[in-house]
């Protein structure tokens, strides 16, 4: 089935991700070769709703080493206020007419979807809500888990921090369900753990996982601890001490010589830079696979989607 | 005479408004064979005093499709009032030298005209103050009549709605009253109805139209209707109900068979959306229109006014 | 030893300087040709905490006549504060990543030596802090002199107004101080000095200079007038009168007939519209040459530190 949309992470095969995966080297290939013009009729309009410089730039550069073009918006939310009762459907449609794909940053929950049942152009969804989805960060999750440990079947997997909110923990752990005896670690004080439709998730799909308050007894042998942001007006609202849960040099000794350490950025307080100079800190390297993951992307849906769209004598 | 800038709706005769249309068809072949390299040296800054993204995409996406590169601003007025007395000629004298085209929406009646008379380069009026003109939004409504409706001498044009605050309106009456035996209604309450400068205009012109509190009479006859914005919050100050100028399939049941419904975009409640469905409703057609029309405009400001004009030695 | 980064002015040597300048005569020329595309491949990340368009701008054009690709964003601050505790290194690692040079608008002085301290791209200082530097501006700055007056030794200088805070002033005076017998003139009331960091600066350089409270037998016997913002709500604190600051025809009369009024722009009413028009106004020139200096810069950075950086086996 062609690639239409980027909509949810559930939505990728394992053969899709292994072919996304194997795409994602050949870009890192174009990069250091200085990019390519393979794309530069192509442009990509980003519709933020809210604004996320980071992911925002990660995308525009992505369409940038392909040749292409950006349109882009922060500003979305503010002036789709403005003009009361405009619906997001009508935005897509007029919008898909500047481009060739759509990312989205939608502030609610299924807003990605209801953008791609209408859009003429392929959307990706860069976040919908605090509690939806942000499949793109879970792609490039997996893919560094992939490229760093060289396996997904087997791995043991510890997420840690405030996870009720973890909008990129969810999505990661939909997408490692698909793999074969992966055991998962959700440590977090108990007002902040993972949401119970995940574990149901992972109960269907016979994944192994603990709940746990503590890192001791787990840290020394997992192979992937993906910290998360801890938000610390949250946790004085609630008089919790999350420094448990933080990494710094002392957590680094306990762990597997061949483990790593994740986190999707930015971070606050929650890794001490003195583990920044660790081999085993894979952060860094993994925002920077979030271009290479981006740019496979879009060369998928462009030439699996590669049909004359807007002269009026078409479909659209 | 050549074209300098844009910057009101009249400047353009019947002769140069065709020669415009026809360059709009060859603007649709461009974009269908995926755009062009041919003004990849050109520069345009899109310089907004007020956001409006969906103009700004229009632009920048039709400058994108001739090869060509944007730089945008939509905080120009914030930036401007930080600073308080500067004046709107030093801006533009400055930003021309980044630039071979300036796209200016202020929020002044006239500043667009006030930028043309001093800018080495063509100025594109992209909307000033409420009261002012926005002739980008005005050429491609007439072009989308004129692709619709294959002609303009004869038509009949209904324009429903708020119409005293209504700048694309204006704009079209002034173009629409260059054609021959055009008959205008402008249906709307009393409080609401259109300004008597236009009216004097369209006397002066010998262009018959007819005022109006109601379809009835009205909708059944017409070729277009020019569906405008109805701000609630305005209706609610004065205890009015705009349910009689809204378009549903009931409306539509009465239109003639080859007549078009318009709306400038975003709309609000003032057309169904299953009216969407109905060959008859052109506004997303119209948006689209927006591109080929700007991509036009953009090609015949290049094209008569290609001067070196950046290098020390000459005279900008 | 090799251009790595852009942060301060004083980092440029005699030679060096004559070297940017000669390049940027070369990209008036480019320019003039409708630029290049020769840096094609090139991508340059506006990082600025606080907006300023027309700087934006300025480094934007530069870019796009180099051929070059811009990525942007005037948020920063905002969404740095957002994420409380965010670091500036975090982020320069991030966005480096993303792009191959770094123009850094920064809110705290010296944020533009940190980012260059981590920086595994180039990073150029477009203003940090309130006291801090601007070093593109005084190398435009600069620039203007050595154009419009063929020689940089033995020119006299009058800096013009609320020099206390004047950035550009500062910076300005770091360069001019690196050439012989170079005089100086700080004219300002007592209140809005220079301070006396740069007067000790010029004494242990030997620099000749003298302040003054008023351009009387000043003015008529300097080369350049280098007259900056006059903020009238400081003054009106204060109780000043900063009219005899102000630069009208009546001024201009007095002055030398080769000499030239410089101003960083934008102005208020420090210079009157009427002067515009006289030969000696330099300051739409001056902002010009941003343009061509900007280029050269980039062309510098680029060409002395080229060597892949983003491919997974190398150092970055």
């Amino acid at each position: 089935m062609k690639l239409r949309h980027v909509v949810e992470s559930q939505q990728f095969t394992v053969p899709r991700l292994m072919e996304l995966f194997s795409r994602t080297e050949e870009m890192k290939k174009i990069v250091a070769r200085g990019g390519t013009r393979d794309y530069e009729n192509k442009i990509m309009a980003s519709l933020f709703y809210k604004p996320s410089t980071r992911t925002r730039f990660s995308f525009e550069s992505a369409m940038f080493r392909l040749g292409g073009k950006n349109l882009a918006t922060e500003q979305a939310y503010e002036f789709s206020s403005e003009i009361r009762g405009e619906r997001l459907e009508d935005t897509i449609r007029i919008i898909a007419d500047y481009c060739d794909v759509i990312v989205l940053r939608h502030h609610e929950e299924g807003g990605a979807k209801r953008a791609a049942s209408i859009s003429p152009v392929p959307i990706i969804n860069a976040g919908d809500g605090a509690g939806g989805q942000h499949p793109t960060q879970a792609l490039l999750d997996l893919y560094t888990i992939y490229n760093e440990c060289h396996a997904l079947d087997g791995l043991s997997v510890a997420f840690i921090g405030a996870l009720d909110k973890g909008r990129t923990v969810r999505s990661l752990a939909y997408l490692l369900s698909k793999f074969e005896r992966v055991k998962l670690y959700f440590i977090s004080p108990d007002e902040l753990q993972i949401k119970t439709d995940i574990l149901e998730h992972l109960d269907e799909n016979g994944v192994s996982y603990n709940l746990a308050n503590s890192t001791d007894g787990i840290i020394n042998k997992v192979d992937v601890v993906y910290q998360t942001r801890i938000d610390r007006e949250r946790l004085k609202d609630r008089n919790l001490d999350l420094t448990n849960y933080n990494i710094d040099s002392s957590v680094l000794q306990k762990m597997k010589y061949n483990s790593i350490i994740m986190h999707p950025l930015p971070r606050s307080v929650e890794i001490d830079t003195d583990v920044d100079h660790d081999r085993r800190a894979a952060y860094f390297r993994q925002s920077r696979n979030g271009l290479y993951v981006r740019m496979a992307l879009l060369t998928m849906l462009f030439e699996e989607n590669d049909e004359p769209t807007l002269f009026d004598g078409y479909k659209k």
